[in-house]
């Protein structure tokens, strides 16, 4: 998500980052990008990537207080609270978030609603709570359904967000904790449905362990589009690139996740119309093999991304 | 300080921001002005009054968080505290400040050395550290001199600003707390002396308790002359709006302080020029009396002072 918008923010655009709120933000382990750090939880990501100096915001929302009393309190979190607090509302701090970073288009929580994300599993049992999904590495039965309890209540300003959009991104992020969340709102579906927007999916490019563990291609559209419902994708992008051995090894070996497999060849299981390229992030920043595997990571180039929407957005507009 | 900056940066004027280092910011009594109440520290009131949006973060550098660990915490603190561990320096965490405020001109700290502000009083008493000498309310003897231990090496990027000035504004302000510290920086009095800036200082309103009990005009300038050494000031402003009567005993019954004499007339004690006229806000927000008593604070107006101090640069200038 955040190497989409900042991609796309390059773009005369009016960009709109619809977020979950269930994101419980305290896992780090699956926050690191090619630049460090991405801060926690969807909303805090959106913000900086649509900053105009998302280098230094970014920086801000992940630092955390190294000692005394503040230990470990992260700043993004101590911000967005302050100005809850001076705004009276959390809605107006997002607001004022916004301006303060100078952000480029808007982040519009897709609820209001103190809910949690649960999962239900194959085997019947349920696990409540982002964190704990996150944290159930060794799950075995796939997630048969997810869901929030209590409902949540679509906010009026994502509803009108997404009636008015000329095209709706998901992905790339966690399936079941960053883009399904999303879906699972109350009457979020049907406002999609009716929406004249066009569906764009980017397709992840590491399985996610013991959440998505050996789901192709297929399996993510076919979630993507259960909870959908009433619609279908338009459009899905498929990174064909394929990283260095060394670090799918050192993935597989670490954090047993490995690529996505496209497998759109063998089961047909939608009706968009599929872009294959190169969207590939070839960043890397150390310099011996050992330093560079520890910290390059699988990730999607946002210039390259942004390129394949683009001429995806170009096209359909003429 | 605050409201020449406010007032100030209307005009078209390159302005630095000389800010004294020693204030330990704890006491809050002090700090209420017309819109509720100023950050502590002569720098975060620096960075708020040059903002480009200074309500917004005059609110968040004001905002304690309520309860839990970070109960009495101020965000103030936290966002610099934040942004000199990000930049690994105290001066770049203030020049990054400057740009998220997105000020006007500068905050320059007179000092990068860690010192504490000392009083000596006339009794041969002393006082180490500027909320101590704050809390000291019923001191008797006047303060002899102040200094600052161990020695303070004058801050380069200050020499500079100080040496290139067109014009040196001091006050108004704590005179012992806020302006002197100051001019007790190492060699800050040669760079003062060497430059080719007039001088103009705008004489507090009233007096402050255990500090300038009964001090008069001819006191204020007297005391900052002995410690500027080696020059005089150029020029005085002084108001001659005479406060409410309620507003001035419910200052002299609640705070024991009152309105600085002006006594030039009597006690010719200075080469400056002096300039006299109505320089007090009028701003007032409560309906009632009581209210209006306790929230009315007898403060500069921030327009009518620019105002003045824009005649005499212009006439200067000329």
């Amino acid at each position: 998500m955040h190497n989409v918008l900042l991609g796309l923010k390059q773009y005369d655009l009016d960009i709109s980052a619809v977020v979950a709120m269930t994101d419980s933000g305290g896992s780090s382990g699956r926050l690191r990008d090619q630049l460090g750090v991405l801060p926690p939880g969807d909303l805090r990501q959106c913000l900086v990537a649509l900053s105009e100096s998302p280098e230094v915001w970014r920086k801000l929302f992940t630092y955390r207080f190294g000692s005394g009393e503040l230990g470990g309190h992260s700043f993004g979190n101590l911000f967005l609270t302050a100005l809850e607090g001076i705004n009276g509302s959390f809605r107006k701090g997002i607001e004022q978030a916004s301006s303060l970073l100078n952000i480029k288009g808007r982040v519009v929580p897709v609820t209001y609603s103190d809910c949690t994300l649960c999962a239900k599993y194959e085997d019947g049992s349920v696990i409540e709570g982002e964190s704990d999904i996150d944290r159930a590495l060794t799950k075995r039965p796939r997630i048969d359904y997810m869901y929030l309890t209590p409902e949540a209540k679509l906010n009026p300003d994502a509803k009108k967000v997404i009636e008015k959009a000329d095209f709706i991104i998901f992905g790339p992020g966690d399936l079941y904790t960053s883009i399904i969340p999303n879906l699972l709102v109350n009457n979020i579906s049907g406002s999609i449905a009716e929406s004249k927007a066009k569906k764009i999916y980017v397709v992840n490019l590491m399985t996610k362990k013991g959440q998505t563990d050996s789901f192709g291609v297929s399996d993510h559209i076919y979630e993507i589009e259960k909870y959908l419902g009433e619609s279908f994708l338009d459009y899905v992008l498929i990174n064909i690139k394929r990283p260095e051995e060394k670090l799918l090894s050192w993935y597989e070996e670490h954090d047993n996740v490995v690529l996505v497999e496209d497998d759109l060849g063998e089961r047909y299981v939608t009706e968009a119309q599929i872009f294959r390229g190169d969207l590939l992030s070839n960043v890397v920043y150390e310099q011996n093999v050992a330093d560079r595997l520890k910290r390059s990571l699988i990730r999607h180039d946002p210039e390259k991304l942004a390129k394949m929407l683009m001429s995806i957005i170009d096209k359909a507009k003429s």
